[in-house]
């Protein structure tokens, strides 16, 4: 959507208008396909999200509907990525060849490219070829279209932390603690993590002994919420794992699932006994920062926001394309924002690196 | 394969080396999906086809067995392509992508790009995600691996005639007649065509009225061969079906699935009565120009060659391709072959076009 919009001086008011298009697109189709599709092994991010891709690209190309089917039945051809490469360097190429393609896909149905408008219900086509007879229900897709849009509804959930989503609830009730309390790793004494049973199998690690370990350990990541106060994409990376105070704090954890809130899917509770005696709690029944009910903050935004892009760009640039993106909608030229994307000050080559 | 012959300056040897690997590779997994997968609605030429261009590259690039193994794991989550687009511009560009894509997959390869090296026999890989359980046997690729060679034995058909391959028979029973007897369509009084029952329903088109129809017709195309002793790409394009004599011929012609021949598969039975009485016949049990039994001769090779390049190149270069190409294994640098491949004698600029 940006390259695009770029590409043809958009403003940001028609980039919105597309995105929603795009994602109404992907999440109908995926209503059609769901839950085999995933199951089955398909990667849907990269094979429903060319969808996506594809209709914002006819819709900012201003293609007509019967270019836009014609781009959509390109993209069917062009869909692909297994869960097999799932926690290699190939899992995330599936999501940008998925772009790609999908951009392509627009790009050769503007030029009169042909494909078979019934690439996707037709007999060996994207819903039998992908997901098999009686796999899927293609009707699904229309029977809500837009109404309401899922950008509204159920809306859009930000991964809040750069790590397993099933660890998230306990990390906030950490940075609850260490915020109401005042709390600092000195003071505690022990700490009991509570979540639902379907989390603990791939979160509850006592020991850490490696980067990936790191992101799927619960006891890492609230050790890591205690000490900092926020959880960053720095934890994870390098031997960052290996750090004495966290791994001190994973030895005074104790981690089972929740005894009562069986029905909550995304609870979790924390108790921390300090050492002056004190037993302190919070717990919840949702994934926060997640989706439309719970959103996150604007101040969780920019601490995730200036984690990611404080690797490329300078801290006074970040403040302005944060400040840009509030008004996203406002901006009279993508241009104005791409721009502020590419680290400024530098000589044109050392940027393009 | 050419490609990289030129990028990494490679000789026609070391090139036909990574072509029969590549070859081995695609036809060997093939071997493990064979029938379903193709019948299910994917495309294999460009499906099992990448495995074939990734292993190619691996050669030509000095990929070692462990990087190898990871272009191939890359290039199941690049692979893509269904038969509900057969008919439109988009099936060839399956074919397309799929090169680049194996191409593509190597060189993150080379890259140190990861990948899981079990991509293919994964519970979500290559093989239960692409077929599904129980419609696939991965111990098929290496029985017989390079034991024989594929393109040793069965060898590889090349497709002599630009029309569907259940008319190729009958057309060179109609050549081997025109050359025997020196016949004319002016001699021609009434043609029978007989082929095996199961190449009728696509072919037995009595009468043509588009480009498309006339590729799937044997009348039309036995009356091309009649009429000019080869069946060639312009009979098959713009309204070269609208040809007078052509469409008379169809009036004189009957088809019928033939009597005797019906465990052979690919017969083809033409005979001919003539103005002055005669009743000539030409009958074959195989597949004519195709595979190891029945290779094209170097003049059936010529006459394909030369209609194909002729639309690129002048005269006299596409002999000398011709005869670089005859002489393949013995190029000192592919380079000089693709320097050929351009138009020579035209500005840069031009000759890119």
């Amino acid at each position: 959507m940006l390259a695009l919009g770029e590409m043809f001086d958009i403003n940001g008011r028609d980039a919105v208008t597309a995105y929603v298009a795009g994602y109404e697109a992907a999440t109908k189709v995926a209503r059609a396909v769901n839950f085999v599709h995933y199951e089955k092994g398909w990667h849907p991010t990269a094979t429903l999200g060319i969808f996506g891709t594809t209709a914002v690209a006819a819709r900012l190309m201003g293609l007509n509907p019967e270019q836009t089917a014609r781009a959509l039945a390109i993209s069917v051809s062009l869909a692909s990525g297994v869960k097999a490469n799932f926690g290699t360097m190939t899992k995330p190429l599936h999501v940008g060849q998925s772009t790609r393609n999908g951009l392509f896909a627009a790009f050769l149905a503007k030029d009169d490219f042909t494909a078979n408008p019934e690439a996707f219900e037709h007999k060996q086509g994207f819903f039998e070829v992908f997901n098999g007879a009686g796999h899927y229900d293609a009707a699904k897709i229309f029977d809500t279209w837009a109404n309401p849009l899922d950008v509204i509804d159920p809306g859009l959930g930000i991964k809040q932390f750069p790590c397993c989503g099933s660890t998230h609830m306990a990390i906030t009730m950490m940075l609850n603690l260490r915020e109401k309390h005042g709390l600092t790793p000195e003071q505690v004494r022990h700490i009991e993590i509570y979540t639902h049973p379907q989390r603990l199998p791939h979160t509850d690690r006592p020991t850490v002994s490696s980067a990936l370990e790191a992101k799927f350990s619960v006891q890492y990541c609230v050790a890591r919420a205690l000490m900092h106060g926020k959880v960053l994409l720095d934890h994870f990376e390098g031997d960052a794992w290996a750090n004495p105070q966290a791994q001190a704090l994973l030895k005074v954890m104790r981690t089972e699932p929740h005894p009562t809130m069986t029905d909550k899917p995304w609870c979790a509770e924390v108790i921390v006994d300090t050492q002056d005696g004190q037993r302190l709690s919070e717990k919840t029944e949702y994934l926060m920062g997640r989706g439309r009910q719970n959103p996150m903050s604007e101040a969780e935004m920019w601490i995730k926001f200036e984690d990611c892009v404080s690797r490329v760009l300078p801290a006074d640039q970040i403040t302005r394309l944060f400040d840009e993106l509030s008004r996203f909608e406002t901006l009279t030229r993508i241009r104005d924002l791409t721009a502020l994307c590419e680290p400024q000050g530098l000589p044109a080559n050392q940027a393009a690196d």
